[in-house]
């Protein structure tokens, strides 16, 4: 069964290899120092940054979902951006990535949280059919300097 | 000639008209303290937060621009969240959204900040026109909670 | 003040105005039989129709919404198709859009209806811009024969 | 070869089968109640329920299809609303999708229909692709309360 919990400095290797497979997905070649720092936050929870693990029967991470709390005009309180969120190859269709969001959601509001959101490929069709049944599409694109 | 310049304790008033014509636009009903609060942490730039206002010749406000300086776990710098975008009904097409989002570019990279980003309404043919002439529309769409 | 009430038999003449410009603005010309068909049954609220007017403080009509409940498989109950919405172009921004659709809302509680759902094309700014406020913008696109 | 016929009471085992794959498709629940009361308005066609099974040449079912036909203010006839399509995963590029909605074109013409149109996710490109060979994506977007 899969569950999931907070990310600890003992997952280091496990969290390697969900990360470097999250970033090939997006072709992303995170330096040394950003690896580094992103793990470092997440265990300590530094700088606003929230991070699970998803974990099989056998206690093998299976998953990782990170997410920055942050800021916002429209609110005194706090926005919770969903980051980042992998499940490995294997597992997907496991229902990990939907305990994943899950466990953000309680989190953000534990916090408080005015909102959660995230970005995604509009195209990413295995993703959205997930995020679809756990949140809201927006009419809103994503534009980058 | 329009110009623009960080917002300042001073423009309370005149700031306050532009983010109410702004809040009607989305059909956000912001609390008070939620202003109060916006404006403040803008003047002081606390909380990650930096607010330019555009200016006319005469010296009347015609525009505003909100941005929050965000950790991130791609980095180990910052994200610049550009949040708000405000050009008065009169003055739009006047080159004073232009003149605010470079503003933010030069605040970004003042600050070294690893990316600069935004979310617009993908039906939003006036802004999006503008936007595609100072960045790049990605394929990402964004989810909410 | 805009308020709205079920659509009556002397309305006739009133709704009929707003019929053809709703009409006119999606370029569907109805026959003279559909549209008598629309009105009795409006007004009777046979066939799972039920249809709304929003009226100005004069008691002049400046919009009309018209939705159809029907069964559907994922459901016992039924689901409310929110068919038709429209504001004379004068009353656009008087919030009587958003009158119309709660009134649909109301009803569709009262019924214990599962869904509220209706169609707008992608680019259509101004009734998007309210919709966004009141509903949910879905994955999902329509094909027709 | 695949064939397509209305849906019949001894269906009832290998049409569960494709419902639950349908359903975790979507991601949807349905309860015990919704799918014996689908089932029995498929097998006996009230509430504007039709339903069609895609048989392969041995006598499985390998696809169904659900239409709900339901009055409209434009037409004083009916629109048929297909609402379930589905293809179990071995089958598809089988052409029994494409049989399935040509069995639903053609019972709507049988019945005088209007208008056959359906929903689907923006994302799926596998459905898409068949659909825009015996339909046409139109530029209207789902909203959803």
């Amino acid at each position: 069964m899969t569950t999931v919990r907070p990310i600890r400095e003992s997952d280091r290797d496990a969290w390697l290899t969900l990360w470097h497979g999250y970033n090939a997905f997006y072709r992303n070649d995170p330096t040394e120092a950003v690896t580094r720092a992103a793990f470092r936050r997440l265990c300590e929870g530094t700088d606003g940054f929230f991070g699970l693990v998803a974990e099989d029967g056998a206690g093998g991470l299976v998953g990782l979902t990170h997410a920055v709390f942050h800021p916002a005009t429209w609110t005194t309180g706090t926005y919770c951006y969903l980051e980042d969120l992998f499940v490995s190859r294997g597992e997907r269709g496991s229902g990990a990535g939907r305990l994943l969001i899950e466990g953000v959601y309680a989190e953000a509001d534990r916090r408080g949280a005015d909102r959660v959101y995230w970005h995604t490929q509009q195209y990413n069709a295995q993703a959205r059919s997930l995020y679809d049944s756990v949140a809201h599409a927006t009419s809103f694109v994503v534009y980058k300097r």
